[in-house]
């Protein structure tokens, strides 16, 4: 009998270790903590398919109020009961305080642990050595605009260091009128974006004014889905270049770069950077006719990973030529391109 | 084609995650970073038995000077080539770089993330977002004791921060008569215990002076496997405590905590105390005979695991009861949980 706390790691259903899988199919009873199966990719009937194992959910106000009753006393009865959380069990103050709970009852606590954000980061380039404290930043409400991150970001910048910031997440909350009223009722969940972090960051520089960071100049990196590798997105470049992209689904994450990188963090960064990720324009002419215009717009259309396979598939080409051929004959190219591996 | 990254994350050949798994399997060419393969858990044979897959040593030199002939190129071809690393693909800085170079040649690369150890160091109980910036403590050699360290650890303590100390593992070193002669001709390895670490932070205390830690009274953790829940061992106390405490086998590091901590921490990490896993002495009748004395060294192999397995099979027992028990009739208790258990 044991309790176990499960990472499922940042992507899908398959990021779950191989013991992980083992141990929840030996399992007398498997719950998820709920606020995490709204995750894309993370979806219960999935998850329940894959593992062949009935799920059951288990909401914040169960793992911290519920606990004793739903875990902690059955494993006392001999049972072994599972607790899945995506990412790593420990990314979250909430297991901790279920652990200390299980370790005052003498029941044993096995961590299988995963992929977290606090390490997926590394993906960015920066070395995961060099980040200082992690913030929090939490959704800014009319009257109640706390900037206790702020005073935490100079902290790091004043000592070198990178800040990796958390965004908010709201879910199964109440609206202030519900709440009064004690009715039950949630408000649709809401995952904070990279933009509105922007906003908000640069509202407090705004505010308090100590230089901590520059908008236009201060390097940062806005990060979607990061650790699921199908479709996570990572960009760098300044706030107000950020602002202007459209990261897409949650969850996003955010960080604010030291003021001195090292050589190799800028070399990796450089191929996350906006301009670098930005379909390149050939025609930059000032006088462009309409016509041109139009064309340039169809420039636009060519695809930073189409152009990185072609480069890839023909040894010697240069990024201008793939970039033209793709232009003219993306179609054939393609073709080629898959004839080609086909071959090999 | 693409290279891809795999964490192996912390503990044995279950480990990797399912997906990291399928893709192993689908690989042309799968390379195991070396210096990781004596890792206990991670040994090469089990891993390809597991895996079904040869796989090929990747020493240090060949993923920082031979990685274009050995992957980059091998992918260029239209090859699918795996580096499995344990932990998470970007704890150390050596891949940071390899992805740079496959990113100048247009090379797709794919991580799959695992747990590491800068986010394993959750299990002690500490809060991972107060962390600050991560020291490497190097082996001191008669005339190279650096001390940049003792900065780092500095800056944190004053920033309320705890320190992560990764300890100096020496693979594939050469001595320096071996150096000279340039005789290809390696040292045994060598990996870096919790005790030197903290004779080497006392040495540095004595040296500078500042205060920063005090060896009597700064909280400190030692771990040993982290991430390897079989045999990992984590234990709480002062760095005089923990000097005296046998953490066995690699690899071990270790954490200066903040000078506050979070009640939750402290509630956590008091499961953890040198005080709470020492097994308990009943007499501590200061005028005890010397056959008291024996009886008292006898008590000591009473073994924490077995007092927590009588508490939590037998309901309502007290601790001191369940000691008093396990030093009289340990074999028949133990026959007793496991019939216990068989009914269950």
């Amino acid at each position: 009998m044991a309790l176990y706390l499960i990472g499922l790691g940042l992507g899908d259903e398959k990021d779950i270790t191989v013991k992980g899988l083992e141990i929840v199919r030996q399992c007398d009873e498997v719950f998820l903590e709920a606020y995490t199966s709204i995750l894309p990719g993370i979806q219960l009937e999935k998850l329940e398919q894959f593992y062949q194992k009935k799920i059951q959910l288990a909401d914040r106000e169960l793992v911290e109020q519920g606990c004793e009753s739903k875990f902690l006393h059955v494993v006392q009865q001999g049972k072994k009961v599972a607790l899945l959380v995506v990412g790593d069990p420990f990314g979250a103050t909430t297991h901790s305080d279920l652990v200390v709970r299980a370790k005052q009852l003498s029941i044993p606590v096995k961590i299988i642990h995963n992929a977290s954000i606090m390490n997926a980061i590394g993906a960015t380039g920066l070395q995961l050595y060099q980040f200082g404290y992690t913030v929090s930043i939490v959704f800014f409400e009319k009257n109640w605009r706390p900037d206790s991150c702020y005073d935490r970001i100079k902290m790091n910048r004043k000592n070198g260091l990178h800040t990796l910031c958390l965004l908010d997440i709201k879910v199964k909350e109440q609206s202030a009128e519900n709440l009064v009223r004690n009715v039950k009722q949630y408000e649709p969940p809401r995952f904070m974006t990279v933009n509105q972090c922007i906003s908000q960051l640069i509202e407090l520089e705004q505010t308090r004014q100590e230089n901590v960071y520059d908008p236009n100049k201060t390097m940062c990196i806005g990060c979607a889905r990061l650790g699921n590798w199908e479709n996570e997105l990572i960009v760098a470049g300044t706030m107000n270049e950020l602002l202007q992209v459209d990261f897409g689904t949650p969850l996003h994450s955010f960080i604010i770069c030291a003021e001195q990188l090292h050589d190799l963090e800028k070399e990796f960064l450089h191929f996350s950077s906006v301009e670098y990720l930005k379909p390149p324009k050939v025609n930059t002419s000032s006088s462009s006719t309409q016509e041109e215009e139009e064309e340039e717009e169809e420039e636009f259309e060519v695809d930073a990973q189409d152009i990185k396979l072609v480069m890839s598939s023909v040894p010697g080409v240069s990024r201008d030529s793939a970039i033209a051929a793709l232009r003219k004959h993306r179609g054939d190219i393609m073709l080629s391109i898959k004839l080609l591996k086909g071959q090999q």
